[in-house]
Parts: C-alpha cells; sequence; structure tokens
C-alpha cells in the first residue's frame, strides 16, 4: 500500500507500526539539510588498506585541529541520490560512477580512496540504514553525500597520514526550488573565474567550492539563479555554473563545454548526453564561445542536485536573451526522460539503476 | 639564567622545579608537529558576535560532517611565530598582520573573521597557555596556526551557519632542513598552476594548497627542495612556491612578483623588502618572467615557515642554473637582518615585535 502522506501533519506519516516513514513534511521538502539517523564511517592509516567501516548514529565526528582537510584542504565529496519507486523499490542512480570519480579526485589530491565495491557497498549500507528518510515516490529523493577527508594530524604540506572515508544522507525536493522552476543566469564576466588548467576544477574537490560563494551570493543578491563561469585561459567560452554543468541546443545540435581538466565530468551530463542521442540529437562536446551561447535556441544546466533544468535567461554584460523553455523545450523532454528512468516510471534500459537489496518490507 | 638544554636527554632538559621547559630535544627539532598543552577557541554563530573564546586543552574537536570545511573547503590559516629571547622575554613578529590578512581572507571567502584585537589576544594566550614549549633561544620558534573554518552545518553552497577560530601552536626548527640548507626548485613548466585571475591566491584559502600537493611531490620525488608555479594566465612569468614567496636579485635591484590577486602577501616578503631598501637596495614588485630569473645573480625565497632562504639552483626544462649562495649572498644578509630582530639580538627599531606579558618568570 502507498504511504498516505499528509503535508500539514506533525505526526508520523504513515499508519504503518513499522514506521516505514520519518516524520517528514515530504511535500515541501527543498533542497536543505534534514538530519537523518545514521551515517557510514571507514578510515585509513598510511601504509594500512581502508578498514571496513560501519553505520554509526548520526553525528559529529571528532578531528585533530592539524587535519589536512583543516589546513590545506585536502577533501573530496561526491553527490547522489536514491529513489523510492511506486513498487516499494530502494534505488541508486549510477553510483559506478561516483566511485570512480572519487578515485580520479583522490589521485589529483594525492589521497587514498576507498575501492569501487567498498564505495558502493558503503552507499547501500547508508540508504539501508536511513530507508525511512527516502522520501515516497514522487516527492524527492535520498540525497547521499560521500566525503574523503585528510583527518590526519600533519604540519607540513603532504599527503595525509589519515583519511576517513563518510557518507551521510538527506531527504531532499527541488535543488533550484523558485516559483517559475526556470533559471536566470548571469555571465561573471569580470575577472573571477571557477577554475585554470592545471587546478582542480574536472575533480569533486572541496577546494572548487568556497572560491564560488563570494560571485555566487553576489548573483543571488541581484535575483540570479546562478553564475555561469568563463574559462580562466581566454575568458571568451562558457564553462559552468557553480554547482552545475551547461548545455545549449541549436536545431538538432546539443553542446556541451569538453571535460579538459577545469570543469566537472558530470554523471547527469554524461546521462543527459546519451538520452539526447537516443532522441535523435547530434551531442557535441567543444568550446562554445559566450556569443554562440546568446545565439542559441535553449540553454539548460544539469547535476545531481540540479537534475535538468531549462534556463530562462542569460545576462552578460547589458545584454539579457530569453530562451526557449516548456513542454517543447528539449531539456523539459530529457528531464522527463531522466527522472522516469530513476523513478522507475520507465524500465531502465541502460543499466543505471542499482537495487539496494532489503528494502523491500 | 639561561636554560641547561642537553640534547641528547630525554629527561626535562631545565633544573627549574616550575618545568620551565617542555620535555623536548631542542636540538634536533624539525618543521614538524610536536603536539603541545593547550589550544584556544572560539565560535561564531550567524547573527552573533564572535564568542570570546578559551583556552582548553589541546586535542580533537567534535565538527558535523555536513561542516563547509569538509564539503566546500571553506577554511583559512595563518602561520606565525613566537621567539624566546636570551633575557626571557617570548615575542611575536607581527601578529598584526597576521590578522588582517585573515580579515581578508574571510572577505573573500564569505567567511566572518575575529577582530584584529580579539586574533591578537588569542594568539597571545595561547603562546602563555604552551609558554615551555617555546625553544630556548636559537634553537626554534613556537609556530602559531590560526585557523577560521566553516563548522556550521549546512547543504547547499552558502556562507557557513557557525564559524570556528582555533589556534594550535607547536614548536618548528627549520623549514627547509637540508644538509646544505639550500634550496633546488623546478620550474613547473607543465600545465600545473597554482592559482588564476579571480581565485584565492591572494589569500590564505586552503584552497591554495591541497591542489599543488601533487605537484610538490613530484618534485621532491625527483630531487628538488620545492617548485617554482608559473602564472596561468601566460605560463611566463615566475609566480611563488608552494608555500613561499620569491625574489631574485641583480645588482643592486631586488624584484619579486607583484600582489595582484595570484599570489599570497607573505609578512616575510613585506619585511625583507622593507630590509632590502633599508641597506640601499631598490627593490621592485613586478612580472618577472622565466628568462629574467634565469639571469639574475641570486634568487631566494621568503616565508613565515622558511625565513629567508638561499635558492642553489633553479631548473628549468633542461636547463639548470645555480645562483649565489653563502656568505656574501644578499639572502644570507637579510636572513640574519631579519632573525637578529624576531630573536632579540638587535634592537626591533621597526615595531615589528610584540611583547608577551607573563612570560617572564
Amino acid at each position: 500500500m502507498a504511504p498516505s502522506v499528509h503535508s500539514s501533519s506533525s505526526t508520523l506519516l504513515t499508519s504503518d507500526t513499522d514506521e516505514r516513514y520519518a516524520n517528514v513534511n515530504w511535500e515541501e521538502l527543498e533542497f536543505s539539510l534534514t538530519p537523518t539517523d545514521y551515517m557510514f564511517v571507514a578510515k585509513y592509516k598510511q601504509g594500512e588498506t581502508f578498514s571496513e567501516g560501519n553505520i554509526v548514529p548520526y553525528g559529529d565526528i571528532s578531528i585533530s585541529p592539524c587535519s589536512a582537510i583543516f589546513n590545506y584542504g585536502q577533501g573530496l565529496f561526491e553527490g547522489l541520490k536514491a529513489y523510492r519507486t511506486e513498487d516499494k523499490r530502494i534505488r541508486l542512480f549510477r553510483p559506478d560512477e561516483n566511485a570512480l570519480r572519487m578515485q580520479n579526485g583522490a589521485e589529483r589530491l594525492c589521497m587514498t580512496a576507498p575501492s569501487a565495491e567498498q564505495f558502493i557497498k558503503a552507499v547501500k549500507q547508508t540508504v539501508l540504514a536511513n530507508k525511512k528518510w527516502v522520501p515516497p515516490p514522487g516527492k524527492g529523493s535520498l540525497y547521499i553525500r560521500p566525503l574523503l577527508i585528510g583527518s590526519g594530524a600533519m604540519l607540513g604540506l603532504a599527503s595525509a597520514p589519515e583519511y576517513t572515508f563518510l557518507i551521510y544522507a538527506t531527504p531532499v525536493g527541488e535543488y533550484h526550488k523558485v516559483s517559475s522552476g526556470l533559471m536566470n543566469l548571469k555571465v561573471n564576466h569580470h575577472n573571477y573565474h571557477r577554475s585554470h588548467y592545471g587546478g582542480t576544477g574536472g575533480v569533486k574537490s572541496c577546494t572548487n567550492y568556497s572560491p564560488v560563494v563570494k560571485t555566487f551570493l553576489e548573483a543571488k543578491s541581484l535575483g540570479f539563479s546562478d553564475v555561469l563561469f568563463l574559462d580562466a585561459a581566454t575568458g571568451r567560452n562558457i564553462e559552468e555554473l557553480t554547482t552545475s554543468n551547461i548545455f545549449i541546443v541549436k536545431g538538432d545540435i546539443v553542446t556541451t563545454p569538453p571535460i579538459l581538466g577545469t570543469i566537472l565530468p558530470g554523471i547527469t551530463r554524461k546521462s543527459v548526453s546519451e538520452l539526447a542521442r537516443d532522441i535523435g540529437y547530434k551531442v557535441e562536446e567543444r568550446d562554445i564561445s559566450v556569443d554562440e551561447m546568446l545565439e542559441a535556441e535553449e540553454v539548460f544546466c544539469t547535476g545531481t542536485a540540479t537534475v535538468v533544468k531549462a534556463v530562462e535567461t542569460v545576462t552578460y554584460k547589458d545584454k539579457k536573451v530569453k530562451y526557449k523553455t516548456g513542454e517543447e523545450a528539449l531539456s523539459t523532454k530529457l528531464y522527463t526522460m531522466l527522472t522516469d528512468i530513476q523513478m522507475g516510471i520507465v524500465e531502465d534500459k541502460k543499466g543505471w539503476m542499482v537495487e539496494i537489496d532489503g528494502c523491500d518490507d
């Protein structure tokens, strides 16, 4: 039986005695933090292998003030989602891709990452331990945040003597929850970039994020949804938003900037590219100048948190361009195709969804 | 009476009953972590002012897995030193400059910093609480590491809802302790840069450090002391090492790259520039191409940990250039001038040294 959800109720949201659902107002879920019950923690000490790790009660962790993460920013994160289907299964979207990206990031930052197998197993354990926090079908998802941090104490610059692999989870709704549901971007034409060649823009390093908060908050204060960064080398080509990739559409060609170390190789980006090809679009990965974007018919952005989101307007200097959105837009089609797979509304012929056993109770 | 130091002794290093000195082999002190007794912790919660803070026993801190530092790298650090003089005083070198730099960094990363007054008071308290860890005169210094970290829990990218200002301290010897005491640098001519315009290279953000560990360790494995990074915009001009500023000398002109947001405004850099001017050198801050550096007579680097260090060789692609070092080198003169002030061997006419009251017991 589908759970009975009462958006205004503060009592338990199901009539089941097994407390199938946590006490959350699922109708008003946003992309914000709701603490759940459990998290996963494993440790690696130099010269050893990663500990198997455990599910522990969610809460603060104890860490040295001399840790590599506090002093030198040695940290990576991932983001993925678990979805509850109408037939009571809970599934993950492409966790192998997140595992691989964490390994690539660890190589770049000279850290030690867990194996893909350990990563996926730990993600599953975290979801299972928090299964009552996975929203009902169609109401959102359980956002899972694996972290790999340099937790060992040190003074000089080096690889940390200890790493902590930690996973927490929180139920989330839409990332950009605005009335219109559309994005209005500001192109950051000033000398503020997100990344440079030889930097860490191509891995999910924590160091990519605090530097862009200022530009992001400035754009928000001017009423924009997000900032679109230009490449540091030429200042002419579009790269990505603070936390999403970008695509432009013209005719039957969908174009997105190439993965050359300065933009994040998004898993949604990769999946959406494949879906666009499936329905006959040509997908190109190449440099896109601001001018070319301003001439596009449609612009959209992708990300695990964002999913697929239409861009309604882009403002570049004094110019504001409006793009196609709504039912006829490709982004709407791709959003539906992707979320139908994720939510189990259509069959997953891609092999993208990974079942979590033990959820069907 | 000067303390009696026995380098090979494992017993207390003084005959005083008040345990004036901690049990450290001062003769073999390196730039590494020796845990001390106490640290300082203060907190700021959004909408409030910074708490006054307290000296607490040194040890791990408790922090949310959803903290801004773990997920988005929102953290700054500072480094300064306390020196013990022959006449039993303990003094800080220019702590006001560190306080100001932390404030500038906080502005850049949208964090809230303590006031300069609170910063300096907290540094003094930390040193006083750990005074037996301040090395005997001439044996090293107490390295003080103030941290400002986004400790509040959050999910989306934003300023953190809580900041923690923490200071720990550790006795240190020389940073680059190599037999020759000289530096051999590798110019990183590959496409790996430290910083870009609009990035955080000009503030002491933790995000500047983990990205350069890879290049640093590669250079170390090839026998070099450190890496010299070139600017990301042109790839032609020298910027800085992983953790120090750089100077070149030709005739009576001392030149160092300008502070334009991509290199750290070093406090030793600033102090050494002033000392060089005092003895008749012309000091220029401007772009320096690799070619110009290869033609210089002398190259040296500066930093709180490094102090002033002669560069013996620079290797750029297949070319290895040797520079003047030793007694006749300007770097040796500047090192002596600076450390004589810091250690109280000559009078501080600059007003750089800040006395810590309550140490003369």
